[in-house]
């Protein structure tokens, strides 16, 4: 089982894995507004990456629930949770702003 | 007074419905790029539909705890709320992409 | 240490902030549309002072548990989160699609 603190860190890993993801997809739209489609391109892959290991990071968390263990959740996990759904709904949107944008 | 159990199947619906409703919005914000209104509305009000369903599941909890009831929150259930969120402000925003795409 | 009631009552008054940040947000856009774009920047102001506030009263309960403080999680907490940070994405998107309206 794992310990609430453990759980944490957990939370700590997915904000900081979806800071960065939308850190970069919003600098891709930047690029795109310029024009620069290939750095924009680019940056999409990073956030890409990047959104996987959180996603991965939850789905951890999620599965160890639906196998019927207990996770004590905290401020944080939720802070966590919210940081990565939006910025995968992020991902979606800048994807038509970028389409939109060429 | 509700299981947690019986709250974590709440979630799970509001999932359910709240994932179709995103992939209906997606698909319209696709129609719309395509200039296929028709379809991209019919899409919309689809969407809609199971949105107003996911609501009514999250207001019932909601109430209950408002009521005072003790609402046990598992990973489960904090997803399905940002699942319902995401989606609601994702509604928004498609409003605004096909009005541009149009 | 905070109650659960007391930390629900934050709750409630992210979810006030966040609620009329996101009505402003919504109406700038509309101003946007319609090309009234002194409108839209005073709104825009105005929607930035209420996440402020949002802000600041979910960052006071990080800390707390940051600290170690025992956080109790309601249902009311977790959608006062959630309220918060997909208008906090909102405003990021909002900027674009006025830029787009421009």
């Amino acid at each position: 089982m794992m310990t609430k603190e453990e759980i944490t860190m957990v939370g700590f890993e997915i904000v900081a894995y979806s800071g960065e993801a939308r850190s970069k997809l919003l600098l891709a739209l930047e690029k795109a507004k310029e024009q620069h489609f290939d750095e924009c391109n680019s940056l999409i892959e990073q956030a890409n990456d990047c959104l996987n290991d959180a996603h991965k990071a939850q789905t951890e968390l999620l599965s160890l629930e639906a196998r019927g263990e207990e996770i004590e959740i905290g401020f944080i996990t939720v802070h966590a949770q919210d940081h990565l759904m939006t910025t995968l709904l992020l991902k979606d949107i800048v994807f038509h702003l970028i389409n939109i944008y060429h």
